[in-house]
């Protein structure tokens, strides 16, 4: 298996759906492939409309950076130039939105899509998708860039 | 009522994709609401990467121009230097995709939506559209362009 | 295997760099993974210096596209506006090079990846790709689109 | 000679993957000619997808302004504002990184091309690029901006 199916993004965004409306947030969610490109994305009613579009970047950016975008913060945070200039590499199809509510979709030690939420705040995004995640059985765990081998313990450190 | 909701954006896709799975068929679908939004979008395992862009955006077209695809195919064939400039105008944020699996989402006599469907020939996404939004009691009767008043009974000749 | 290997895509690029020189003439060739991004991309000494960028746009189109650029040129050829307006889909990257010397890369029946050449005529381009896939044995056989199943026997013939 | 040769861009390229691995990081090494154009880019199994797009972005970057990254990147720090507007003139081509791994490619004095190395912390990338160049006798000093004559001894200093 090398990308996410239909079904295990459908059941991601029911989950993340019915999380958010728990805590009375309209949000949307977005899950890619491996590469990027769109498996499922839904709006709840409420959501703004562009949230489908942000979660979409959320999730192309996790995906295709290999990394949830809370760690690809820190790095955009120390390097805000270069990183701005990502989005305008030939074969970056989507801004790369590195910020809360966007992870990167792992099983098996292999990264099979990236998942976006968009709607509610930053930690809010965060918390869903974390949960959402981590309640079907998917690995949250990465290492820092370029290192090769296992994850490190405090991943989100050494960007 | 000015937009369509969640709940009948997947009920739509789920009843496309049941109709395309019947022909074998492997689609993406999409459905954006009257201001050309996505509301959802869903790609089936085996449809191609950008068949989710292709059905958006013929979902785009058909909101935001108010008449399916194929009535404002007739249009495009007979002024398509103008009508690939529509794509570049400031608001389009999307192709205007003129073409077949391109339906407006109506009911009671308003426009609340769009609906894309993209993976299969031409003639069977068009099919597959109609036979949906028909089966679940959307309208599919458009006035020609700039005709005021009720819809005519030959909805795709006078373009 | 879901992506070709760094070292597939090289033996792809010498073997169709050796051709190209046999029949004297300086090409680009490149190999993108499944989802469109660069493996690797070679200039000859002498190829023009756009080349390597219509080389990486012939692979991307017949990864993401799915088909060979040469089965996708005939769909073009019915509906240029829609085909050029792929390019400008959000999830597109790049242009999408329908043409010869644009090959999809299968091997077991999956698509790993996309192989484009540019530089020579365009029966050139397209017999040295096919020519170097064949040898290598790649699979170069392809169902029309959106037919689920096995391939069809003339597989560039009922786009 | 104007522009380094197929050989040289894979000489230099061999040995910086050979590097990389030696250290535990896969990258993406680009070597692009005098002009900026692409003469080869190569992606280590495991490197991310969008590494060949950044490390191509440096080689340019390095060609076209004629300084490695690491000495741009002071200026850049000194005027955000104009260096950022770089990448959008008409003849730029790609976005003008300004950053560790980019190495102007220099013989006997002249400019031949651009190296750029992507995928392993800023300074593995920029160890990597200056240990390859050195190796293989190409020359490192650059004299600071709009100085004629010599190359100055601390080369990133007078920006």
């Amino acid at each position: 298996m090398s990308n996410i199916t239909l079904g295990g993004a459908e059941e991601i965004i029911g989950a993340a759906h019915e999380h958010a409306q728990a805590v009375g947030k309209a949000v949307s969610v977005a899950v890619v492939d491996a590469g990027g490109f769109p498996v499922a994305i839904r709006r709840a009613d409420g959501a703004r409309p562009l949230t489908p579009d942000i979660a979409r970047a959320k999730a192309y950016t996790a995906a295709v950076m290999q990394r949830p975008g809370k760690m690809l913060k820190k790095w955009q945070e120390s390097q805000p130039v270069f990183f701005s200039q990502l989005s305008q590499l030939p074969g970056a199809a989507l801004p790369i939105l590195a910020t809360e509510g966007s992870l990167t979709i792992k099983k098996n030690g292999e990264i099979i899509g990236g998942l976006g939420i968009a709607g509610g705040t930053a930690d809010e995004d965060q918390q869903i998708a974390e949960d959402v995640l981590a309640s079907l059985g998917y690995e949250l765990e990465f290492a820092a860039w370029g290192v090769a081998g296992a994850p490190t313990a405090d991943h989100g450190k050494d960007i």
